[in-house]
C-alpha cells in the first residue's frame, strides 16, 4: 500500500477511500494487513487523479467514467459523451426570455457551420448562462465574435480527433481517449492565457 | 435588499455575505432595518456572481480582482495577470526530473513562436502538470501536438483581446475585460465540447 502510494501519489488515506467507494479494485490479499498491488493499479490511481484534480470531477462522476473505461464494447464516441457530461457543471437556470434569446444567437452560428447541436443537453446550457452574463454585465463584444470563437473551436477539436487516432495500444484506446479530453482542456485553457499575455504585452506596451 | 437579491439573482443570505466580505459596498441607509441600493449594487453583484459561478473564484481572489476594477490607474495590461492568476489554481509540485522534461517541451514550443514565459509563474507550472500527467499515464499523442495547440491558443487569445479593445465605455474597461476573460473561458470550452461532438460523429460514424 506505501508502495502503490508513493508509485501513484497518491496518499494512502486517499488511496484506501478509493478503494472504499470502488474506484479501485481491491488488491491481491497475501497475508492479514498486507495485499498485492500491481502495474494495473498504479495506472488506474493516475487516472483517478487526473480526472480529480485536473478535470475537477466528482467521486460519482469518476465512476462513470471508469465503468466506461472498463466497458469491453464502449465506443469512443460514447465515451467522450460521458466524458462531457462529468467536464460540464450544471448550470443555474435562466428566465425563458433570456434563454431564448441565447438559443436564438447558438442557433444562428451552430446552423452557419451545420453543426447539430441538442438544445436541452447540459453544454448548450452552459453556453446559454454564459451568453446571458455577458449580455447582463452588457459585454456584447463576446457575443459577437461568437463565430469567430466557434470556428477556433472546430480547428481545436480537430486536433483533439486526431490525437485519439494515434492513442497506442487499443486496449487502452478509451483511457487514452478520457486523459486526452481531460487533461487536454486544462492544457489548452493554460496555453491561452500564455497566448493572451504575448498578445496583451504587443496591444499595451509599457 | 429584497429587489436587490431578485434584479442580481444573488439570494439575500449571499448579498449580506458579500456585504460583511467587503465585495459589496454598503447601501445608503434611510431607516434602522432599510438601506437603499442602486444600479452599480446590481451591477457588481452580477459581477461577483459571474467570478464565483463561472471562473470558479475563491471570495480572496474575487476581493484581489475587484480591488483592479476599482483602482483608477489599473492598466489593461496588469488587470489581465490578476484575472490569470485568479483563473489558475496553484498545481501540486512535480518531481525536478519531470519538471524539466516538461519545461524543456514547453520551451521548444514557447521558443519556436518567439513568445515569452516565467518558468515560476503559476501558468508554466500548470502546463507541467498536464504534460507530466500525459506523459505518466503514456499518453504522448496530446503532447506531441503541443505546438498545434498553442497555434490555436495564438488565434484564440487574437479575438479575446479584439473583445478587449471593442469594449464600450471607457470607465468600464477594465471591468469589461475582466467579464470577458473569465466568461469567455468557459464559453469556450463549451464551443470545443460541441465541436468535439461534430468532429466525433463524422469520424465514429454509428
Amino acid at each position: 500500500m506505501a508502495e502503490l502510494s508513493r508509485e501513484s501519489g497518491v496518499a494512502v488515506p486517499t488511496v484506501k477511500f478509493y478503494l472504499r467507494e470502488g474506484l479501485l479494485a481491491p488488491g491481491e490479499r497475501t497475508g492479514p494487513n498486507q495485499a498485492r498491488y500491481g502495474e494495473a493499479h498504479v495506472r488506474r490511481l493516475r487516472l483517478i487523479r487526473a480526472l480529480i484534480e485536473i478535470g475537477g470531477m466528482s467521486i460519482a462522476t469518476v465512476r462513470d467514467v471508469l465503468a466506461e473505461v472498463d466497458e469491453p464494447d464502449s465506443s469512443l464516441h460514447h465515451v467522450l459523451g460521458v466524458v462531457q457530461r462529468g467536464l460540464v457543471a450544471p448550470s443555474a437556470p435562466r428566465p425563458a426570455a433570456e434563454r431564448e434569446w441565447a438559443l436564438a444567437r447558438i442557433g444562428e452560428v451552430v446552423g452557419e457551420r451545420g453543426w447539430r447541436m441538442d438544445p436541452d443537453g447540459p453544454i448548450v446550457d452552459l453556453l446559454v448562462g454564459t451568453l446571458c452574463t455577458l449580455r447582463e454585465l452588457g459585454n456584447t463584444a463576446v457575443v459577437d465574435r461568437l463565430g469567430d470563437y466557434a470556428d477556433a473551436a472546430a480547428g481545436v477539436a480537430e486536433t483533439d480527433l486526431a490525437t485519439l487516432d494515434a492513442s497506442a495500444a487499443p486496449e487502452s484506446v478509451v483511457e487514452s481517449a478520457v486523459v486526452s479530453m481531460v487533461v487536454s482542456e486544462t492544457m489548452f485553457n493554460a496555453l491561452r492565457l500564455l497566448a493572451q499575455k504575448q498578445a496583451s504585452a504587443r496591444r499595451f506596451p509599457g
